[in-house]
């Protein structure tokens, strides 16, 4: 089947165009009166700057990458030279991805807005529309840029399967690079100016949210561009890529005889969950004053119904190209898995459920109680998704046909088909990608979409619906992040058990990998110890560079004569200049660490070490990010709940209490929390690529 | 050299005799006038009642346990019927030692107030006394529980080496689950009395620490005494057998041909251990008017000189009894570790050093930033522990002659003898755990004395002199805590390993304990879940114990009257047992959850799945642990700090912001930091226990 590789240009090539589709019929709307338009503007300008400046720095550490990669390759500690390029098309096309969404999201909010002046169900639309731009060209570069290094590598260097899959394992990093400046520089940016517009704005001066009188109110809608639609798709975009390339490896390791086949597969499945992902955003429409349950019941039947589909499809897919059924069941627990996950999210951090309304509650006794509420819901709330993972990986394991038995005559051989079990069950948990992230890109742009509303002066039943939209667009922003965290600890084990195949193969005596070796076991305290200083560092980071948008935020209110009165404009452009200056500033130290860590522990522990430390990341990573985000999700949530009218409303003691606890929330939720997952896949894609400068080091 | 082991009963002799002698030491001072001795009397009655309540709790759990026991043994799913007997003294010891340390705390108390006021030197001396009672009681009966047992085994049941290691490995568990019920019930009590004192006396009603007015205050002091000294001690108790019993089962691994000798090493080093520490504990005094650093500088001359003789006297008796100088500098690293981990806790936590200032500075910014701040500070600090674990775990292994190198000719030889030191830097790290706890358990009993120096209105001198005391104690506190996290962090390891041997001779299979089987992957998940689970747990029920506590003195406060004028008696009896019920009732939840996840993790994944979730609870209990000590110690020294004049003093914002960064760090620092200490050791003894009815249930 070595010739139908073809399908995976052809299903990027129809994701891209129906993302350009979308992308036109979101361009065909009005943007609106003269100040929404002036307003678009303003946002689309900032976040133009600052992608500019983060490519600017990024592209120096990749270039010092470069050539570092190509003096490995030089030196024979990297398997080929084709891996110093695919490092920087991965970067290329993740940056790409990113500044697609970027841009159509910052051109549909004001489009949304004036689209919800008309109806409620357009401006659903338009929002929709402009996430599944987003979602369809991570997809769609993601899975083109796969194949065509397949066929390159194939048709041009005529690798065969094993040398195809080993080498283009070792493709992820420049995407994981990419996704670690995105994703902790966007979520640097986004929270200071979120944190410093409502320090002095809501808090000292007393103005609503999203009021054009404030400083920052631009710059914070410029965050939810730059780090809630670009970091967003620069992770998933990472975990798509990563998952299917580790299956590649893992499926030749365990297919010997039939390496083309389940390469093939996942290719195949990506496809099948583009095209299904292309159907259920179709059925997503809603009818005039349509209740929060409905609409979020318009999203889910999207979203359902490409899952279902998908599944329907992969069965006879899986069985026509492996023959396997057990593999099927993989599949299926990544995709079942996905959704479980992501409805634990919400359970945990949706005001309709319990945990929050208990943590408002909470707030009647002070902000220390609310705090250690918080905590703890936060920390109860890995229960589910780590049971989720857990099953997930134990069941596609054994599925696939592995055994947990080692006196099993063929032990090694059931072993290897096990693990594919857990790489094809990534990647069924990603296939509908397309449609997950459009609900999860339309938060950004809806949110933008209510600012606009209120700074451009729009009629109460406009905002109302841009109201409901946003909220809407809370509730699967929370889903969405326990989606990238489920997903991006399955892709992690995939690629740790990826590494492990790909450094026997160098080494010329097998490792000793088992837990009481203590080369792994101080490699796993390590990786505890990256998860809490990379959290420390990225939420201390916040905390300078709001400190910042609070004395030019003061100043500004303090020098400008007219602000208050709303006959100056304030300067916007200094609050989004301070908020880049500060994220690029921000950003450079936690994520050296993280690239740095996992290669120093190679050279001092080996290779034990090293998968001591993917173990521990994985492991610990997943638990805190859970812990943060849902922490996070649940703070926000209980201050809204409050503010809608429980425990004393706005201004009251209870209501200050939740203030606090939101704020600490806010960087738990939208930059630690979500950087993590980088984390965790990063050091796998460094690990990976590093592998033979670690071995040839210890066999000096 | 198997007949020397009598040294062990020696040593325990001497341990114990010498806490007779400080006791009457101690007995022999004054308690002061009738005012001060109707306190103390308040307070003993108090830490009476609750620990006669937790031992009758307690005791149930222990019967219910022995009786599973015994039906193990009786379907020999147990090695032998010495195990559940031993249960029972192990729990009977642990329990004793905390009802002595208690016994002597609770008499100090008042004895060290009246010393005080007639010199600085004497209050240090009493008070000092009191905790080498405690310090040595733990180390003597704990000596003297093993080496009973030893010579039971070994004369009465005439077990060879081997089988007296394998048998009494399972010796732990009763030390394990009485220091669970103590640390988490008395952690619950002391925070769950300080925050409910706190909360509505210092908040609301406006009446400063230790006020005899409040009515919560009696419990706060009996807290002090049931939570940092039974606690404390049992905790301690436990890693000090864990260490040792753990080391005999990996010295019959490591050295088959001289297993009593690898046996005797670590019964020694406890015994010159002791010696040392009796000699250390002789050069503690003071001169009247010495500053916080010179009080500070006689106790470490006291430990530090402790431990460098105990270094000395090893390096001869390792080389007489192993013949081996790398098993010596595996010893070293332990006693090197120990005091490594004590300076960097104290660094983290005390307002001399830049970390805890900082977090004063960010007070300035409002309770969140407080909260961040923190947050972040106590992630920051587990890399110091973090690495000197992992330097102690490499470096011991690799000089007590373990190869990291599979290739190596003997290298299964070689790797126990590297086990081996893990084992014995444990040892080493507790060898002179005498004094250290000593020092510890100095610090509730100083606290006491301020309060009863306050409650009875003694001078301003009196006041100035125990307050130093007292100030003293919070940093010997501090450093305590990092030893004991550090000290756990190593006994768990050397458990873990000593498991997989147990196990190993157990199955009729080799178990695939390497990171990649997914059965030890799930079981990591399942440890890092557990920790921040149990953490969560620990954290709400103190939240819910002092809201009891809240309610209670309120009433008080509303419905007697006379109190707040002075005339009439707050009923102190009712607070302490709202504290009892409320810690009895929320320590079981999480007890529970200790003791069923892995025996149900071992039913479901069997073997490989225990071994992942030891070294997840290790990795992540270690790295959380820390965390929360250390940042609830930095917010309590940081409060303290403002509170001596700094960013506005008492009453300030600043002050406010620190208080509620100090309230949510009480339940981080004494009750779910500590009790993370047992989980760690106590699902691998746990574990150890039941592993013969997992290997049995996965064999039908």
């Amino acid at each position: 089947m070595d010739r139908l590789f073809w399908i995976g240009l052809v299903g990027a090539a129809v994701a891209l165009l129906f993302a350009w589709l979308q992308s036109n019929r979101v361009r065909a709307f009005s943007e609106g009166n003269d100040t929404m338009k002036k307003i678009a503007a303003a946002i689309r300008q900032g976040a133009n700057a600052y992608l500019k400046h983060q490519y600017a720095t990024v592209s120096k550490v990749f270039f010092v990458v470069f050539l570092i990669l190509l003096a490995l390759a030089r030196f024979h500690m990297l398997d080929n030279w084709f891996i110093p390029f695919a490092f920087l098309t991965g970067g290329i096309y993740s940056a790409l991805a990113g500044f697609v969404g970027m841009k159509i999201a910052t051109s549909a909010n004001a489009r949304t807005a004036q689209a919800a002046s008309e109806s409620l169900n357009k401006g659903l639309n338009v929002a929709f529309s402009s996430g599944a731009v987003m979602g369809f060209t991570v997809v769609g570069l993601g899975l083109l840029d796969i194949s065509v290094w397949f066929h390159i590598l194939k048709y041009v260097a005529h690798y065969d399967a094993a040398k195809i899959a080993q080498t283009m394992v070792m493709f992820g990093m420049g995407a994981s690079f990419m996704a670690l400046f995105a994703r902790v520089g966007g979520g640097i940016f986004t929270k200071a100016a979120d944190v410093g517009a409502d320090l002095v704005g809501k808090v000292e001066a007393g103005i609503p949210e999203d009021d054009p009188r404030n400083p920052a109110t631009i710059a914070d809608n410029v965050g939810d561009n730059v780090g809630d639609v670009a970091g967003m798709g620069a992770d998933l975009y990472e975990s798509y890529v990563g998952s299917i390339l580790a299956t590649f490896a893992l499926g030749v390791a365990a297919y010997p005889g039939s390496s083309w086949e389940a390469m093939l597969l996942p290719i195949a499945l990506a496809v099948v969950g583009i095209l299904c992902s292309i159907f259920g955003s179709f059925l997503i429409r809603t009818k005039e004053g349509a209740s929060q349950r409905e609409l979020l019941g318009t999203l889910r039947k999207g979203t359902y119904t490409a899952a279902v589909l998908a599944a329907v499809i992969a069965a006879p897919l899986t069985y026509f190209i492996l023959g396997s059924w057990g593999v099927y069941i993989a599949i299926l627990c990544g995709l079942i898995g996905g959704c479980a996950i992501g409805y634990f999210t919400e359970y945990y951090t949706s005001d309709t459920y319990k945990p929050t309304q208990g943590l408002a509650d909470s707030t009647e006794t002070g902000a220390a109680t609310t705090i250690i509420g918080g905590l703890s819901l936060g920390m109860l709330s890995t229960i589910a998704p780590i049971l989720i993972v857990g099953a997930a990986v134990i069941i596609s394991f054994l599925a696939a046909g592995g055994s947990l038995t080692t006196s099993a005559e063929n032990y090694t051989e059931l072993f290897s088909k096990g693990l594919y079990g857990i790489g094809i069950a990534a990647v069924g948990m990603l296939s509908t990608l397309g449609i997950t992230l459009a609900t999860d890109a339309y938060g950004p742009v809806a949110d933008n979409a209510g600012g606009i509303a209120e700074m451009s002066g729009l009629g109460d039943e406009v905002r109302e619906r841009t109201d409901a939209l946003d909220s809407l667009g809370n509730t699967t922003a929370a889903t969405g992040k326990g989606f990238a965290i489920g997903s991006a600890a399955l892709t992690a084990l995939a690629l740790l058990v990826s590494y492990v195949d790909i450094v026997k193969a160098k080494m010329d005596y097998a490792p000793d990998l088992s837990l009481t070796n203590p080369a792994v076991l101080v490699g796993l305290f390590i990786g505890a110890m990256l998860t809490f200083v990379f959290a420390a560092l990225t939420m201390s980071a916040v905390q300078r560079a709001a400190q910042s948008i609070v004395v030019e935020v003061r100043r500004q209110f303090r020098e400008i004569a007219g602000i208050m009165e709303g006959t100056t404009d304030p300067d916007y452009a200094s609050c989004v200049g301070l908020c880049t200056k500060g994220a690029l500033r921000e950003m450079v130290k936690p994520s050296l660490l993280a690239i740095i860590v996992p290669i120093f522990t190679g050279l001092i522990l080996s290779v034990e070490g090293v998968v001591g430390l993917l173990g521990g990341v994985s492991v610990s990573g997943f638990a805190v990010a859970v812990f943060m985000s849902n922490a996070g999700g649940a703070w926000d949530n209980a201050k809204k709940y409050i503010e809608s009218g429980h425990h004393g409303g706005k201004g009251s003691e209870q209501h200050k209490a939740a203030v606090i606890g939101d704020t600490v929330g806010d960087p738990f939720k939208d930059t630690s929390g979500p950087s993590l997952n980088i984390l965790i896949k990063l050091v796998s894609t460094v690990s990976i690529v590093f592998s033979g400068l670690i071995v040839n080091f210890h066999l000096l």
